[in-house]
């Protein structure tokens, strides 16, 4: 059975602003363990598993020659172009019609989002291996054990049956309140929705068509049609046969400057350092990302974000205003820093 | 009686770091009104009472390029070259001998640093002219009314002889700690050192061959021999005859961050910005310093200055801590950044 590592490199994103933009997406940064490009870390981390010659990366026609220069080996037609972005359902179901095109609609497709860490990659590559075997029958996804109450995920809730690792799939739950979320973590049957998905080509084909008929229409016509949807509403939230592989590996969507923290290790004052120097006089516990250098005295607790054209300085408990700001760039039409 | 502006423009200095460098010391920064560089401010406020023929500016050879480029229509001539920096004493009898040379030797020399901030320019050039006028008998220097007791500057006390606006000045003090500055903000007699000089060049000569002999030698045979020493120390707090015009007119020498809060006005949720835009989000009385967008979230009372290479974020309470900064970076032999 082939096994392809379908990479979504799609996405804008502003949520790490002033390091992310809209030309800059966050899977361009070096945020991965080593300093690498989230982007290039995904590619490296199934390697095990997938050969080069089938990992596809999907992404826009802006992108293509930063994903080339990110992913240096990656054969020229593995690159996907999304004509326009049309969210994640579209850019899947293209992938699968470009493997079915090439005759290899049997195989797996094991869909990875291009813009998360993990910091266990020997636990990832285990919990990949089960989904994709899973995914020879069901549609299937990776369940991660919540730390915390987040209210910034999808979950799954899994039922009672299972299948070696894979357990059933009861529903997938969008993004909760705290309270629920709470109840979400002390259920011990909710797993934050990790974003991955796995299936045969020919599957997700056959689902489209079914819960989207728009989208299967669209891949063989224009793009352009496709309505912006993404999988986990258009298809996993009405599917059935849902399966999900619980697992631990060190997982973070780095949804903002805080999770970054969360991920990197401290220095002995506390401070998370990505990029150039830190020169830190009498201050604690910061979180300090860009390559300038950046000198503290007396500061605590803040995020520091350093770019050539613009900086950021909020504390760290402040990390989901970032979008305030980004909002506030709209408003002002200062688009040169968006 | 011919007059000339002498302005001192040799300094290096890092009180302003990151802004100020080693290599961009603080006059050729935009902190004037009007966003003008402090140099060009320091010749434009001195022009109704000196035309831009009798301006030197006195600087390393290093700094030539930016000081002309800086006081664009400055007579070639007129840049004085300092062959090593030497401090004060022999930077200003340089000058005077350059007159001397000129056959300008009876003219009044208003010795001027170039790194300082007045705002109320109308006010200057009054003081001015009754310290040129004092300086056709005597040895005059400004002394600026104490707004506070500030420990960074030196003192002139004022004796109780007077001719027209000039007073008698009984002695120079050095720079006092916070009781004895409080003694003397309440004394009415102690003003403020402005680091301005009024005095006939052959008469500064004569001072120099009498106070600092070899300082005197090292101007007709090599510079370098020339003690490193200031015109406070060497020439004003030994002569005798020494006269002070008191005056207020604005005036700052924007020693550190928080000095040039106390000059820009604020906007009306108190933050002082100099430079590009700034996206400030429930936050309140920062200082700003920089080309590159600034935003800031939730965070109060700081000092953030961000340059190409360097950024700087520190409570504005803790402005005097930059030399701590300035000294970790010489440590570490960060020499780019200074």
């Amino acid at each position: 059975m082939a096994v392809y590592a379908v990479i979504l490199a799609g996405g804008g994103g502003t949520r790490l602003w002033p390091a992310s933009r809209r030309r800059r997406p966050k899977h361009f940064l070096p945020f991965a363990p080593g300093g690498r490009a989230l982007l290039l870390a995904t590619a490296e981390r199934v390697r095990p598993l997938v050969p080069l010659e089938r990992i596809l990366v999907v992404t826009a026609a802006a992108q293509v020659p930063e994903v080339r220069a990110t992913v240096r080996d990656l054969p020229v037609d593995n690159v996907v172009v999304e004509p326009v972005a049309r969210n994640t359902a579209p850019a899947i179901a293209l992938a699968a019609r470009t493997l079915e095109r090439r005759g290899d609609g049997q195989a797996v497709m094991a869909v990875l989002p291009s813009d998360h860490v993990v910091t266990d990659e020997a636990a990832f590559v285990r919990i990949l291996g089960h989904a994709i075997q899973a995914a020879e029958r069901h549609l299937v996804t990776v369940g991660v054990p919540p730390r915390y109450p987040a209210t910034g995920f999808g979950y799954v809730e899994l039922g009672d049956r299972s299948e070696g690792p894979a357990r059933e799939v009861r529903r997938f739950v969008e993004k909760p309140d705290l309270d629920r979320a709470r109840q979400y973590v002390a259920s011990g049957r909710h797993f934050w929705n990790s974003g991955m998905f796995f299936f045969r080509a020919e599957r997700l084909l056959a689902e489209t068509r079914r819960h989207l008929p728009d989208v299967a229409r669209a891949l063989d016509g224009r793009y352009e049609e496709a309505p912006a949807i993404s999988i986990d509403y258009g298809i996993m939230e009405k599917a059935g046969d849902i399966w999900a592989v619980p697992g631990d590996f060190g997982w973070s969507d780095v949804g903002n400057w805080t999770d970054l923290a969360r991920i990197h290790a401290a220095d002995a004052e506390g401070h998370v350092r990505i990029g150039g120097p830190l020169v830190a006089v009498e201050a604690r516990d910061n979180v300090v990302v860009g390559d300038q250098l950046v000198a503290l005295v007396g500061v605590e607790g803040l995020v520091v974000v350093t770019t050539e054209d613009a900086v950021l300085v909020m504390p760290r408990s402040r990390a989901q205003d970032v979008r305030e700001v980004v909002a506030r760039l709209e408003r002002e039409r200062l688009d040169a820093y968006l």
